[in-house]
């Protein structure tokens, strides 16, 4: 293999623009990490960049890619899932690996997209898919291949900490942390994939297949956003220990099947993710022989992403027709290895609203057995809060539907 | 490739045991991610082990391991640089793959090792060698192959973050510490090597040879330990918003070269390496396209280090014959890319006692510049503590050189 090691970009927005900038730069090293010569030789994008200094590189039409065989490598850095879906299965069928930063496609198409890679002999990888540019699929399929993984669970998505992390230190509302995430330029104008949970929840529905090793889908795994958290929450969290923050989880039961949640929670300010702050990521991996290891970075950004998906460029271009082996099985969505969320046992902190709240304490701790009531200063006389014992979800909810004819549930939020 | 894969482990220690353990565990699924039969096939050991399961692979003599054709991948878990040196070298030159938590024989011969591997088409890994089974070597060769690496910072020792960590949260003197790390067994007999820097130091030399290319050995490393650590400092360092750990560093200076340095340093509070208490070790990396991220975990104890080892067996038998290409050039001892660590800029915490030692402010103003002084709850009169500006550190030694006329320069610790 000493011909030289051509690559491709499709997508020249930020993430690609990103990745051409940053391999452009580091050339050299990465030539010697490689060795043999490489370079970028196509920009596909449907506009033209006439300013660029890579303008004379760009193409608009995708059969010059996909038809030249000098093309080893291709970053798919477009997005979505229509033309990046077409683009990404028509390239692997020709042997030609293809690395992503597309959480979107690689949650709902990968295990079809591994197959062919692997039928191929080629590579699909998608380290910048999940945490930005902090590594974790490599960690978790190859440094920790020794293990049974047990659970991983992380905060994957940082526009919701950030705002999680306005409303915690500088009591900000969620609607004010919001716009200034828009701003900053953290969240977009439609904030929904992030506020809803969906963005962490492609992101748990990768972690979660590889780990695994079978398709865990989104409409897998059990959703809700940060927003309805209020400033009374975040208050009632900081006087009993907990920081809020959106968690991913996925964890293997003692049964063999899994749960995958997407949810906010109450973390204890000892977990090492209670210190993660502002639009940083983290991601902790529960192993049988490693126990806890913990990966923390920026989770998201041009050059931050940029840097996995170089490093995936990098690895594809030293293997060139080895084919690097991720490999998931497929699952059919009636399938039952994800188990229903309200089966699984949960701690839940309640907040609950009624004339003379306290007066209810005795039938709370009745149902529930025994609770931890919560303080704040200037507790209003109508409010209550607490935190379950832990037990099965659904009769956590059965015991607040009878709570909720004498007052109304304005809050219930699962412990980390 | 659809023979046996057939591994020996070489020292049947804490490690290796670990390594057998985790191995079998998790055969089945091992074997699925290798894509072929695999097994232990021999564990030497020079003792006898009749209690063992595994009695009837124990073989004492190494030629066994060494002669058979059949082994592809070792396992070198028996430590030091003189048995280990020869059996790996010979190993590798019969073109089999080596794995190894060796951090002694890495730092020591770790050039000379790979170019040998290299040289017989097979493997020298040693992800266990670092941070136990925190995956942080693959991590920077692969994951962060695209960034030209800035800087590696770490919490690298177990031992001595439980010593600091009894310091700081329970105000126990190091003495003490040191003795309930010894009941608990995270302390040797001889603590030494622990307490002075010397396992931390073999550790930034394998990452700082890793990132920058270029063996790094020992000698070359500016090393101190913590025996010298007081609560005094501690307390100081708290109300300064700092806390004490022992870091092990390697940085790319401007002019492209290196400093190395291994010594305790004040943490801002803020920063992630100040939460890592207890026994745990984490790694921060720098990058000019990640940005920082950051690997926490368990940095020894067996399965988690078995775990690594494992990790870097399950690589080897996937791609035998194939060379996992981890490369560093040899450099000669007395090369000077690692610079003279007085010769580089530091901000220094400095406790000094004198008869009155607040009358010598003005004077240590003058020499310094803008100082920051640090109170402490009754402050005895004859102490002082303070924070010098960022000067490079020969310049702040031929200062105190001069305040030691009319003080005692008590401590002197680098800040972060």
């Amino acid at each position: 293999m000493s011909s030289k090691g051509n690559v491709a970009v499709i997508g020249y927005g930020v993430v690609g623009s990103g990745t051409v900038e940053l391999f452009n730069k580091n050339l050299e090293a990465i030539k010697k990490k490689v060795g043999r010569d490489c370079g970028i030789k196509y920009i596909l994008d449907i506009r033209d960049f006439p300013e660029s200094p890579y303008k004379d590189i760009i193409v608009h039409d995708f059969e010059t890619v996909l038809n030249d065989d000098e093309i080893e490598v291709v970053a798919e850095v477009v997005g979505g899932t229509t033309f990046a879906y077409d683009y990404t299965k028509r390239l692997l069928e020709k042997g030609k690996s293809v690395v992503t930063s597309n959480k979107a496609l690689v949650a709902a198409k990968g295990a079809e997209l591994l197959r062919i890679a692997r039928e191929h002999n080629c590579s699909y990888l998608f380290e910048a898919s999940v945490g930005g540019g902090i590594p974790i699929i490599r960690p978790i399929y190859k440094c920790l291949a020794g293990n049974e993984i047990q659970q991983i669970s992380g905060i994957l998505n940082g526009t919701t900490n950030f705002i999680l992390t306005k409303m915690i230190k500088d009591s900000m509302s969620f609607e004010d942390a919001l716009k200034l995430a828009q701003q900053l330029g953290y969240a977009e104008a439609d904030p929904s994939a992030d506020v809803e949970g969906d963005d962490a929840c492609r992101k748990i529905c990768i972690l979660g297949s590889l780990a695994f090793g079978k398709h865990i889908y989104p409409s897998m795994v059990h959703k809700s956003g940060i927003t309805r958290i209020t400033l009374d929450d975040v208050e009632y969290a900081a006087n009993a220990g907990y920081v809020i923050k959106l968690i991913g989880s996925v964890k293997k039961l003692s049964d063999g099947s899994l749960s995958a949640i997407v949810c906010p929670r109450l973390v204890p300010k000892s977990n090492m993710l209670a210190s993660v702050d502002e639009v940083y990521n983290a991601i902790s991996v529960t192993g049988d022989g490693v126990g806890d290891v913990l990966f923390y970075g920026q989770g998201a950004g041009k050059l931050p992403t940029a840097s996995a998906v170089v490093g995936d460029i990098i690895d594809c271009l030293k293997h060139i027709h080895k084919g690097l082996n991720i490999f998931w099985e497929d699952s059919s969505l009636d399938e039952k290895f994800v188990v229903r969320y309200k089966d699984i046992n949960a701690s839940m902190y309640v907040r609950i609203k009624a004339d003379n709240a306290a007066a209810l304490k005795p039938a709370v701790s009745e149902m529930f057995g025994k609770v931890m009531y919560i303080e704040r200063e200037n507790r209003p006389d109508d409010e209550l809060a607490f935190i379950t014992p832990n037990m099965v979800e659904s009769d956590i909810d059965a015991d607040l539907a009878v709570l909720a004819e004498s007052a109304e549930i304005a809050s219930k939020i699962r412990l980390f």
